[in-house]
């Protein structure tokens, strides 16, 4: 799978990286807003070998129609700004190349023209593209189900300058039907980022509790995604569509399950 | 719905408490070992009003037929101990009455006649019938799935006195293919019981925890046990054939779906 | 050491019973408000074998004066109301009968009164008088001191309809001169007591975390308490005065002493 | 306060910084084993702007003696290896200057020859100098004073390919009579370092944790050792002797702590 990437700031830095050191997947491009590093390399910036090319481009150099032609990949994945899209969404469709969108917030009107993108390629779009977020939201909307009158509280700990409850929380909340105002939000030091949803239970307490380590983890969801959009039909998809399968055993009891 | 519940001790007395504090069943009666207490009522034992019956009956003084046919219920629950299944289980699966048996083990004989009165009434075994930890086990078995690399490691916390490592950790760890060599156990004070499930990907840890408060749980993973089989077929279930069916959103992206 | 117990309540009992269990302490009586239990005894009452007598009187039928005199104690527990001290303060301050008090909330004008007590016999006074929540907030302060700017934050998890912010959580939140409006309260189903605090470092987190498993922890502590203030002459003490000279090493380096 | 640094590999690296970064302190130097990076300086090498100097020297090109008198520093705290000492030891010394180790492990020659230099000058060796590790394992200490019988457990949680059991969780298992056998290793993906001491009472537990973020965390504690030692006698001194005195309120009860 042939990958490029849009948006080298830190997070498409660290992203970058993890791609560099999954073997099944080639990073071609970079692309970038600057013209700073601009054919430099990837592989050369982090001070490592390696046999893929992760070339750095400029924007302003190409168009990412002739990006595209000389340099062809599977998936972009954007980790760039909300009108990145802009710059190479429809040269992407037109090609069939699946589009994997890492962006916090679109406009509603980039929003549309993603869906409308959708028609001709895969695209996903997810404000917080880790496995671990996204499995525990579905994890605790099963839970949820399970036993609909379980207590929900939502923890999320951050670094003692993040302003605002954290994007992430409020997205859990909003799945679990957990007002927004109800987030308790810790702010103490250098914490990186963590959650936890409590379910309260009579005589029982389940704890979901996801543990930030480095932003390099949000490399591993995209290219997760990446992996996943190569082998699905155009069409528009979140998170929770990719992850929703693995929620079902491979041998379910089929009497069981055609009562619910 | 009508319960019967075999066996009174430490558990059968918490779960019988759970029973008689939920206002859509209905505990007819108890049966126990030992001619204590005979006559007298679970609401009068527990100093509370209420309009249920829930006699305390010894084995004694009644074969199971004449008890079912004089105090019909819709589902047995056995809280006693290995060989009770015998007292009950013939004349439980002849008049259709399912069957709940949340007994730790039974010898493989044992296990054979469960799964012959099956034929007959649903039965349902679950050692461990807490909705908490079957949860646990089956989210586990998920986020496995999803990224089956992910280093799994497990931690039981209890009383400093219990020996021998969790019944429940073993569990957990042959359901999510952990040696159980591997878990680790802490013994201090009075801990009643945690599980944790430690699930390692390179920049992100998740988290499922556990935590018992009493042994009222059991009673709260019975009736939802009790409730699910009065609606199916004859059959044999396990807590996991009840729970999975609300691990599947009711509107999955059918692409993504199909695609795995 | 022979103790006596006001009030038999559902902290008492469980306090009485604590007590009981403890081979080096006597329990001589307990004194309630109602005459429910009279002349009944606390091993009875718990239905077990003791050669403590613990007899159960009504406040009604002798004053605390005919009480310490007829059946003296060397200290007195209170766990029963804030007008509780009126009933046998001064008979006790009179006798050296040391007092200690766990009631969480006294008028100023009692207050006053306990400390006018405190003149003749040792008083503490503790709202929360477990030892562990005492040594999480005198460990707290050490590390406050340790380094001054570190951020602090209170968690604190109870039962769902536990109204208001724990009492405990806002005298911590006091003495680590934390506003008691950043205490964040988790609030689900029967979680009994739990309390963390988060120092937040740059580059690390210490966490300190206390969780209750049943009132029985209540017991321990006033025990603890009753057993040092034998030992001390009249005056007025709080737990951490008790837990403080703990604090110190038996053989702390006398120049690094020497030169804070 | 002057400061000198010896060694320049990854930990020493985030301790120069760390530096750089505090306004009190004036990083003078750094003093490596290769030429690499020889005269360039670290805040250069880390991209930042900075008015302190904080020279790149290899000990190929000085003498520890021409360093000291051409560039002086207060403090020399060293990160480099086994036998660094003896590059730089006797030199401070001679000159008081203070000397800060937080190397893991010295040959019981090596730890003889800084006691004789601590005749001469403040010698402070810390193998895990972080504040968060060592408040820890005093107010661990704190608890069993208070409660000998306690249940002590200690869990340690570290990325995947961590042989052995951690150094520092065996530290403070020596400290608190736990047998070194007892420590539970939890290890899975990319966990950086977390430290756990689990305490037992029969209805209460208390934990104290420890969550590394980064190994910057090494240089705040390198530096509030040096800070202390400045101020400090010749002599031989352990982080605790540096924390010990806080654990000491100021104005504690005069009569409970002559009682003890």
């Amino acid at each position: 799978m042939r990958v490029g990437v849009i948006g080298f700031g830190r997070t498409g830095k660290s992203v970058a990286n993890v791609i560099l050191e999954n073997p099944t997947i080639r990073l071609e491009w970079v692309v970038r807003d600057t013209r700073r590093l601009e054919h430099r390399s990837v592989p050369e910036f982090f001070g490592v070998e390696s046999c893929e090319p992760g070339v750095i481009y400029s924007r302003h150099e190409f168009s990412a129609e002739q990006l595209l032609d000389r340099s062809p990949v599977d998936v972009i994945i954007d980790f760039s700004s909300p009108n990145g899209i802009y710059y190479y969404g429809a040269s992407a469709a037109e090609r069939g190349v699946a589009i994997v969108s890492a962006i916090s917030h679109y406009p509603e009107s980039t929003l549309d023209y993603l869906r409308d993108l959708s028609a001709q390629t895969p695209v996903l779009w997810s404000p917080n593209i880790t496995i671990g977020i996204n499995f525990l939201m579905l994890a605790g909307r099963v839970l949820q189900r399970i036993a609909p009158h379980l207590d929900v509280q939502i923890v999320e700990e951050h670094f003692r300058d993040k302003a605002d409850v954290s994007g992430t929380a409020k997205r859990i909340a909003d799945e679990l039907k957990v007002p927004a105002s109800e987030i308790k939000s810790v702010r103490a030091g250098g914490i990186i980022g963590n959650h936890e949803v409590i379910f309260g239970f009579p005589f029982q307490t389940v704890r979901l509790r996801h543990e930030s380590i480095s932003r390099e983890a949000f490399g591993n969801g995209a290219i997760f995604a990446a992996e996943q959009l190569c082998s699905l039909p155009s069409g528009w998809y979140r998170m929770e569509d990719l992850l929703m399968p693995y929620f079902l055993e491979d041998d379910p009891n089929p009497t069981a399950l055609a009562a619910r």
